[in-house]
């Protein structure tokens, strides 16, 4: 259950509107790696998570925390969109030689649409997905995808910080990327809390029994791509960071089973396929 | 540019026909963390990265072999979708008793809309999308996000191993179990690459000047769910993972702005505002 | 910003495990008018209020409710994935005459994907998409759509519980089936309030001048459909419910413009169309 | 069935091109309240009509004349899109301060995919989806959608219409809002008809049993967002829309259910949860 | 503009219920290749074209035409959802050993969401989408898109008759498949009539200037997967279609541009790349 | 199984930056009709193609061909994105009348989401969906399709050659140019063999019995919009393409069927229907 409170947790107004750059912030509200998908992946991680404890309760914290962070980026972006031009007529109009620009890079929908606020889609006005989460029940996993989120999210601010001047955006801004250097560092820290506690270690499953793999390619980097650059990088020789192979380096991939060969299907199905006396017989035939 | 090698990395032959199972598969095949999203998602991070050298070939390198896996499982796909019965009536004649789930349970797209063949689909038939991928041009940031594709991955097989008797089936899977530990292990190693050489660092970007953020919120943890089991991990004390601080656990969250007041917007879109005289104003009568 | 609490506002608790039912739903958590939906689009709308004040806090009030009814499905479905053949071996071997069915009826997807969790997503296994709510900004035109979310909602849930006899899910929707009565009563309830406050009244948006739209279709029922049943009806005669006109009723449409006759375009688009001397010179004439 | 008529129903020629608004108009087009929608909304509500008569009748005409407003729109955005620049260095060429905004702010796929024509789309250019229309079976929660859908409509159209000072296009945008207005009052009767005719009531489904509901929540507001404005509206006190109960205010929420603990899932899925001998063992563990 | 008939072109009516073929029927409604799609393709396709006459109007007919076909199949998915078991207990107490598969087979959402009516969405529930059509403005392009709708289209029908005995279901697909025998032979023959009208001609676009093109390569087969089987077939050797070139066979790819090596990118976006002194050095280095 | 050669096939290096046609060249990129869809089309049309030998082998070679188009095209766009103005404030710096515009036509996701590199996306940022492409199983439904794939494909080629003066950009597009008018010349010569090889005919699927069809209305042209225009087609007299009917030409359409009647739906479902006793009972009624 969740309660609400009417204060925001950091400062969210810009200095001055600016319809172009919250087509901007979309992406961080409503992008793939925006606030809607962090809070939404804790918390559907947090709910699903069958662990009683520190870890369910780390979910739910961070993803409530998320929430409030979709709220400042919707506060900001309807600040952002007050007192833009509504047509060519008053971008042309204005005394202002970036308004046209303004007018012309906006996301038209925000107005249209949304009177002036805030939508759940990216800086295209592409939708928020639900394909965006995962929560799949097995933390390392997850926390691994956590770290992502953060870099990605953290990234995406730091781009953003560098393509605005306005002291408030940049004031708002300061404070998601401190929040994404902590929550980066938490969720490097829950996969070491993982590994202490002995509850899932590399390779994810862990559990999974390492004899029944194909252990002979467990450990085995192939060069795929003419060059053989790779075979420098730390992956192609060496232990290899679970702890439980050793890295080696193959310079051409090799075809271990031959060219399939598809039977004939079912010819109700009307496929093009070999007739019943060899190949160019027709599918026609096969049925009468 | 590519070139096509007509045998396959690893046989792809089930012991029989099983259209249940074969849209299972789907999920590996087009599901957002299948076999086409590692590949375009290792391609795009390749033709991105502006590094010469050894990361971009390991993209490259990656990317192209997971193609062939895509290749794998359509192999398998098709074969498993052979010899199914088209109708009820047919399902109900056999004798069989799970013919009947096996009929229910199937994608009914895999014959009416592919003629006995794979989908670029996951298991409920949803198309596979581009947003699934992420090339963000942040090797660290990337490499992460491969991790996490791979540990999905390689879950998901598990999974899809505990769900099968055929041993054709299995089979292909305990491949592609071996290359998912070597890709979890491979990506891993890449990021100890990109630290050694000096490339990048956490938090993601690492660039970014510290003294820009809020760093008073960059290590302290913030409870927003009721309990404090959360403050016994090791996120709520102690040196983070960056090496750059010390985490600190605040038990209750805290509001450092007060509740946003939007001033009224553009008449003309007819939002519902205080009017000119007041709260209860209509929107009417600031146009007239 | 939001707090957690742990505790569930109702309980969530099935007798048995039951994943095909799980499937059905996850219609209300993640389909079209599910609590995904209802939880972001009041808080949307929250956000979005540029009108301190009553309105706002309902909008936040509700919106912060519904995300805890997301939470207690989540947890609903989380339990009744308990406990169910992960394969077609097991669902055979069980003596459950119904459990062939179960297995067939899921989405794999609760497996594969979530280990035995929720979804955002509908009963097909689509993700929620942000396109699913509205925030126009006019609370009139909102409120109005907050109506038929909560009728919508409810008559899914109604539906639902015919469609179990699980007494702990039938308790869970019975607590659903409550709250909508509320909620349809409550947004019935705030677009009276609208009116009294003379803030906005119908049709929406009031505040468009009447003389600026064409008067004579304003009121004009116009039957496009041969049979005439319609006329019979309280929209073909009387009063209109916005008190401003009267509703006449017109048997046959009329059209009041010529067939359109589009110019040809730029040839640099190489569309089909009339040449420079007449409607059959090509395009390719028309560039050289 | 249907017939065409080559005649439009109303005009649809703009005075002049202008690419930058074809694409705004997209969204009342192919835009989620855009006319795609309520054409088939309608004729999809109407095909599903299990009551023959008078509102069946009325969802075909309505349906069949919105199929010929998508008509009128389609016209209008391919005159717009007429004698626009193709290139920067066109745009940049002419002697018009307006044409770079116009060419940077046009859809580009209206040229490259659609030859200058209308697009199934909207105004982002995201394609027109069938989870836009809804038809439930149950009338009173479907007209009460169509409400919001012309009033959503009629509130975009006015925006578009101080968006423009072209005559031919605002003489269009006249029309349309005259047709909103009657389709809101249509839709607003229709609700009273239904409800004359005793065929359906609030709470929608109003057949479902009043006393299958967790009746002590039926009725009563709950504040989930601190501060008690929302106390003071019509919503909070006196007699309940419906006409069945009388409103109540609770001030705090209250929880009645304790936290949720889950079970362990199945070990084969690898999810993280206890292991058989307490909280930190492994999942290998309970699988050896 | 449109007008109705209640009347249907053509019969649908199955002999007895069965919801799982109902969700069969929806790939030929709501999927990629269904009436929905052929419907707006053609009245798309019509209102975009810039050329009176005989095209325009066939695509006018055409289109109409099939609204009248997505009628026809609506109604008979709602007939097909009629008498069905809404229940697990409902489905295991008739006495019909193929009901479960048939409950376990159907759309959850036919009932849950439409209230057993059809929804515009394929096979697996996943909604139409605008991107299914095309009206590029070029006739050529768009007839031969056509032709592979009507195929695509007649052999998903071909299919589905072969998948049900229900008499009244196959009389409406006979019915379905005699009208993509005409709908692919007429837009065979709109193409021939391009051609002898002198509009358009292959390849397409005629009108772009062959010598504008890398002619070398406009005739040329190249082998890009191992074997050479395909030189065997019409296309690598001859006269090509166009009657403009002759078909060369190249039996290896050959690269005409070295490796791409990309330049660094601004520091400002932290993608990892050289630094100014090197491989080696960090962007944070080139940022201060 | 797949290798990758590190050069090129053909040169893909701008002359200069230009980040709104980087924007533009996403729709051949990762639009509909774009080097994904046809990369994609062709290997899973050659990985579910059951007849061994040069079709198979065709669908395998082009489809790798492609692989190595999206890599020119991903290779081009990351080289237009350098050197863009980041910000408003750049932009408006520059001494470039044009800038201004090219930064607002800009994609923002290129940066924000991608760091200067391609997106799989169309010109509207809108991913790339598995829905764009079919793999039928029946080739000659499937070639045909093809022959469309590379007619839109060239359109859209030809039409961004028209948009652009780069040297370097225009290059790249006078090869693809080539290989579309190989490829739609090939997609056709591969048409003619399939009739000479004796495997497919049309109307698709040949196989299907002429008898099965209602073989009335399998010629026979019917005209549903006002106006006879289209009676003077090719269509709509003489041999039909097929060489086995004669087309007819009915000038108006004829109901075949009466208005459909809808029986009572199960009143569990909560739809508006005839109660019991007549038109105007209550669901309700029925229920109690």
């Amino acid at each position: 259950m969740f309660r609400h409170v009417k204060d925001l947790q950091f400062e969210a107004k810009p200095d001055g509107p600016n319809a172009e750059f919250a087509r901007r912030l979309q992406e961080i509200l409503g992008g793939k790696w925006g606030e809607l998908t962090v809070a939404n992946q804790y918390l559907f991680q947090g709910w699903s998570c069958r662990l009683p404890g520190k870890y369910k309760d780390l979910l739910l914290d961070v993803g409530t925390e998320e929430m409030g962070h979709v709220e400042m980026i919707c506060t900001m972006i309807a600040r952002l969109l007050d007192a833009s031009p509504l047509s060519q007529q008053e971008a042309a109009a204005a005394d202002n030689p970036m308004l046209a620009a303004i007018y012309a890079g906006q996301l038209p929908a925000h107005y249209i649409h949304a009177g002036g606020g805030p939508l759940p889609a990216d800086s295209n006005g592409v939708p928020w997905s639900g394909a965006f989460i995962t929560a799949s029940g097995n933390l390392m996993a997850d926390f691994q995808l956590n770290v992502t989120a953060e870099a990605q999210g953290r990234l995406q601010v730091a781009r953003l910080f560098n393509m605005t001047d306005d002291p408030g955006v940049k004031q708002m801004l300061r404070f998601l990327l401190a929040r994404d250097t902590m929550h980066q560092n938490m969720w490097m820290a829950a996969i070491e809390q993982l590994k202490q506690d002995g509850l899932e270690d590399m390779p994810v499953p862990e559990a999974f029994p390492d004899a029944e793999q194909e252990t002979d390619f467990a450990y085995r980097y192939i060069d795929f791509s003419e060059g053989d650059d790779a075979a420098q990088g730390r992956w192609a020789a060496g232990p290899s960071p679970d702890g439980k192979g050793e890295f080696t380096y193959q310079p051409e991939p090799v075809a271990h089973a031959g060219a399939p060969q598809l039977p004939p299907g079912d010819p109700r199905l009307y496929g093009t396929q070999p007739g019943p006396d060899g190949v160019l017989g027709k599918v026609k035939d096969a049925i009468t």
